[in-house]
C-alpha cells in the first residue's frame, strides 16, 4: 500500500483491505479455473475478492439467463464491495439496458464502488453516464487480463492506482501533427460498436465538448470506418473536442482491400471531421490497456508526439 | 412484353425498349466478365442495357474514389433512363450520405425512374426516403443477379414483373401464429445493419406504423439480435406495424453459443417489442429474392401460414 492510504493505519484492526467483486454480466465462462485464477491473482495483490454467486451461471452464450445477470448487477451494486470488475464481455448487457436500476448503481458509485470493465461493459458505463452522469472505469476484465497465463504489467500497474484514486494522468505516443493540441472536456467512450449501438437510444449520453476514446476487435477497417461514419452522420464526432483512438485488432484483409487500410479509415474519418483524430491510446483487447475514469472531467495536451490525459 | 405495355405499339417506331443502367456507388467490381455477362443478361429481356461509364473503377475497395461515385449517382440521376440498376453492393454509400443531391434522385424517380438494389444500396434506399419520400426497389443487383452461372428464376421473373409496374404483391409461408393479421403502413427496410447504421442521423426515414422488412449476412445471431435491439431502443420496432424478417445468412457459429441460434434471437426480439415478427421472406443475400417497392403504401395480410405483401 502506498503512502496514499496511511491514514488506514489509525484503526484498530489495521488497513482493511480493498474488497473486489467478480460478477458476470454478459457472456458465459466456460472456464471456472481462469476466473479463479483471476481471483488468487488479484488476492495477492492485497484485495479482499469475492466471486459473485452468478459468475459462473451458464444460459446458452449468457453468464445466466437475463433475469440471473440484472439480478447479480443490483446484488453487486448493493453489495457494498469497493470495486465491481466483470469477470468477462462478450454479449449480454444490451439486452438488460432498459431494465437496470440506474439509480441504484449511481448511488453505489456515490458510495465510493468503481465499477470496471470494457468491450460489452462500454454500453453499461455509458448507460450510468447517460441516465446519472455517473463515474465508472474502462479498464481490464477478471478473466482476460488476470485469467491468462500473464498478467500485462502496464495493465496491473494501471488498475492497481486507478482503484487507489492514485492515478490522474495516462502518456501516450501519438502520431506528428498534433503538437500543442491542448483541450479539455469530459472523458468518454470504449468499444467503438458499443458506443454506436447507443445512438438515437436513451442510454446514449449527450456529451458536448468532450474527449471521446474508441477501440474494437474483429471488424474489419471498412467496418470500424462505416461505425464512425455512423458517429459523424450523428453529430457525434463534430461535437468532440478530441478523438482518441486505441487499439483494432484481429480482423482479416480481403482481396477486395486493394491497398484499403486501417490507416484509410482514419485519415477518411478525419477528412470528414473537424475534431482533431488522435491514434497510440494502449486501450483494446490487447494485453496493455490503461484504465481511464469514463465520465470524468480530464485535459488532453501534446507536445510534439507525447499526449498525456489527466484528470 | 406484357398487355400492361400495349400502348407502345401505338408509336411509329414501335415498341421501345425500357432502358436499364448498371452503375457502381459502393464497392469495386473486380471482373468485368462479370458485369457484361448480367448486361447481357438483361438485354435478352427486352433491356436497353447501357453501362455507367466509371461502373468498373477501382480505387481500394471502391469503384472508383467517392467523387466518381458521387459523380455516377448524379449522372445515372439526371440520364434519364428507366432503371438504375447498382452493379454490386459492399461497401461505400454510407461515405456519400451527407452529399447526395437528394432533390435530384427524387425528381428522377418523379419521371418514372426506378432505382434497384439491396445490401448497401439500403442506406441510399433509405436516405432517399427519409428526405424526399422517395419510392425505390429493394431487389437485385446486376453482378450478384445476373453476372453468374445461373440467374434464379424467381427473383428474375418478380425483377421484370416490378419493373413493368405488374408487380402488385408478394406472398410466402411464414410460421404458425399470425393467422388473421392484416396491418397497412409504408413498406421499408433492407439490409439490417445498414438500417441500424442511420440511427440518430438526418438519413433515418422516421417510419411510423410501417412494415419493415430485414435480412442480414454474415452476421452471427447475437450481432443480428444486438442489432435488432438497437433498433427496439431506439423506439423503432414498438412504432411499426409488422417485422417481416428475410434471410439471414452465411455466419459462423461459435464454440460459445451452447444452444443459442438465430431462433433464439427472434424470440428474444419478440419478447421485448409488442409488434408481430415474421419470418419467411426470401430476401437477402440468397440467389431467391423478390423485388420490393420501399417506401410504398402496403397491406400484410396473413391467412393460416400464408403471408400476402401487396401494395
Amino acid at each position: 500500500m502506498s503512502a496514499h492510504h496511511s491514514h488506514d493505519h489509525e484503526h484498530d484492526h489495521g488497513p482493511q483491505p480493498t474488497s473486489l467483486t467478480l460478477y458476470s454480466p454478459a457472456g458465459v465462462l466456460l472456464k471456472a479455473a481462469v476466473l479463479r485464477r483471476a481471483a488468487k491473482r488479484l488476492a495477492a495483490h492485497g484485495f479482499e475478492v469475492h466471486i459473485d454467486e452468478a459468475a459462473l451461471l451458464k444460459h446458452q452464450r449468457f453468464s445466466g439467463d437475463d433475469e440471473a445477470r440484472l439480478e447479480a448487477l443490483h446484488r453487486v451494486a448493493r453489495s457494498g464491495t469497493s470495486i465491481a470488475m466483470a469477470a468477462r464481455g462478450g454479449y449480454g448487457l444490451t439486452r438488460l439496458l432498459d431494465r437496470i436500476d440506474y439509480r441504484l448503481l449511481h448511488q453505489s458509485t456515490e458510495r465510493g464502488m468503481r465499477w470496471v470493465g470494457h468491450s460489452d461493459c462500454t454500453v453499461l458505463q455509458l448507460a450510468m453516464l447517460a441516465h446519472h452522469k455517473s463515474v465508472s472505469y474502462a479498464g481490464p476484465m477478471g478473466a482476460f487480463d488476470f485469467g491468462g497465463d500473464a498478467v500485462d504489467e502496464v495493465t496491473e500497474a494501471c488498475f492497481l492506482e486507478a482503484m487507489r484514486g492514485e492515478l490522474e494522468a495516462v502518456g501516450f505516443r501519438t502520431e506528428a501533427g498534433f503538437d500543442g493540441l491542448d483541450v479539455k472536456g469530459s472523458l468518454w467512450g470504449g468499444n467503438l460498436w458499443m458506443v454506436t449501438s447507443l445512438l438515437g437510444t436513451p442510454h446514449m449520453p449527450k456529451v458536448k465538448g468532450g474527449i471521446l476514446f474508441l477501440e474494437d476487435v474483429n471488424e474489419h477497417p471498412y467496418r470500424i470506418e462505416r461505425n464512425l461514419l455512423h458517429l459523424h452522420q450523428a453529430g457525434v464526432l463534430d461535437a468532440q473536442k478530441a478523438i482518441v483512438l486505441g487499439r483494432f485488432t484481429e480482423y482479416k484483409k480481403s482481396p477486395n482491400d486493394r491497398g484499403y487500410a486501417l490507416k484509410s479509415a482514419v485519415e477518411h474519418i478525419r477528412s470528414v471531421t473537424r475534431t482533431p483524430v488522435l491514434t497510440g491510446l494502449p486501450f483494446g483487447h490487447v494485453p496493455t490497456k490503461v484504465t481511464l475514469p469514463v465520465g470524468a472531467k480530464a485535459q488532453l495536451v501534446v507536445q510534439g508526439r507525447d499526449v498525456l490525459i489527466a484528470w
